[in-house]
């Protein structure tokens, strides 16, 4: 049997299974980070993030922005969790025969967006290989109170995303900025229930945000916002790599948002009963039961 | 021109360059782990290493020692900075061919490994990739007072290796124990002045303590423990992977060692001034300057 056969997720649930971590160890595996006791009022967060050239970035991508995003998916990650990224370290693989100027190129894009998020770049390691690639593991702190994770999600939150999905591969996947401030915005002003970030598809990450939750929910073709790169309501559903935070409120939190009149938060639809599972509402008020899928590596 | 041409310390030097720290940052780039401020008397350790097949493992190598090894380099590096291994997340990338029992033993060699030392196995991620890529990144605790690195090497201090060196390629690399409870033990009862561990061969790790330490050595082929594995004394000067500890501490502390009588401490030499270099005295009593040499990626 081959990883291909049993997939992405029957690989994770394996490794899921041997998991045992102390009582240290606030979250393991299954969120955007994991989450680690650090002091009074603070936890640590940490995660890591690799990129592969044909995967994740093409030989062609400008190595500048391939640079900026190997360090902008973990602060993504941090923000999932709405917390404040602190250190990272850098892992890269790469043939001899690379450039020199390309390697510049890229180091400078981690450098750059690093210093912009206060980020400090501690290290890593440097190895020879086939294939460009890059792993970022980094750092970040989160008071307890703001801790936002996958599973909070409660029957009739409503769920929100914070822009237009669908298409990033035609460009926004290298150049998406983390929503990192959005995040800290929610979690100090309304009380944050669940968030993950949308890195594989609308659908499969709000799949992980209902499976964590123990949760069901309704969501409508007529609210998901779909960028202008997207062809259509699918590529919204399903495209991975939009890099938007997906977050669910009560409705009581929900008010309040809506009454700040702020543009960034889209409602998208409501949680339900887990048995209900994932439906879609069509523009016609149509609801069908729809699975929850997208970027899958294997 | 290509990273082949400037090779792996160019590389590196570039890098470093770049880097920014804040006053939270103790000790960067250019240690076996960055030092992160953490709390009153302890320090956070934060470390990464990329294996790749054909670099740091072959196809044919055993899976559960290939597991094993990668959680076992990086406890190496926290080992050097006389820390506690803690916590570390795991990004894989590999074929989606690759067999399911293959990544069973190399997740079992992993795990089996962390346990036998406290880590937590708290995450990581996974991708596509042509090659089997491994990085660990890991966190770990160590007490202010007890922090060893490598910039800390006197004039005058006695340099030992906690074991035999050379030939590790033929079967140790995979087999290692890192030196942990020796470091744990040294920190606590001496006062040791630099320490690093031997990853890319003695004589290019003792290169990096007298590079950080702006410092000299003399090291006497006599005194140099070779390995069974080992050709000759070429191999326990050059090869890398013997993942053993070198560490200099003053002559009134390296008595007190002594006096313990423990046959996993050996002394090879001594720190001088930088202007000597580093040289060894052969089997006749001659000396000779040498380069500081051993593995290198590009």
């Amino acid at each position: 049997m081959l990883i291909k056969n049993i997939g992405e997720f029957g690989l994770i649930n394996r490794i899921k299974k041997l998991i045992k971590t102390d009582a240290s160890v606030v979250k393991g595996p299954g969120d955007d980070c994991a989450v680690i006791k650090f002091s009074k009022d603070k936890y640590m967060l940490f995660t890591s993030d690799m990129l592969v050239e044909g995967v994740d970035f093409t030989g062609k991508d400008r190595p500048y922005l391939v640079g900026r995003k190997a360090i902008a998916v973990s602060v993504s990650d941090i923000a999932a969790c709405a917390g404040l990224p602190r250190y990272c370290l850098v892992s890269v693989g790469m043939p001899g025969n690379t450039s020199v100027d390309f390697i510049d190129k890229l180091i400078k894009g981690m450098f750059h967006f690093a210093e912009k998020y206060g980020i400090n770049i501690v290290g890593g390691d440097i190895s020879r290989a086939r294939q460009l690639t890059i792993d970022v593991s980094m750092l970040g702190i989160v008071e307890k109170k703001n801790l936002a994770l996958r599973s909070g999600a409660k029957i009739g939150d409503i769920i929100f995303v914070t822009g237009k999905l669908g298409g990033s591969i035609l460009g926004k996947h290298l150049r998406f900025t983390p929503r990192l401030k959005e995040a800290r915005f929610l979690v100090k002003n309304f009380r944050v229930n669940s968030m993950i970030d949308i890195s594989d598809g609308l659908t499969q990450d709000l799949g992980h945000i209902l499976e964590e939750s123990s949760a069901g929910a309704i969501i409508y073709e007529d609210l998901i916002p779909i960028s202008k790169q997207a062809r259509n309501l699918h590529d919204a559903l399903y495209m991975g790599e939009d890099f938007e935070l997906l977050f669910t409120v009560s409705t009581y939190e929900a008010k309040k948002l809506y009454r700040k009149k702020l543009t960034g938060f889209k409602p998208i639809g409501e949680i339900v009963d887990k048995k209900y599972g994932l439906r879609l509402v069509d523009k016609r008020g149509k609801e069908k039961l729809i699975k929850p899928k997208g970027f899958r590596h294997f």
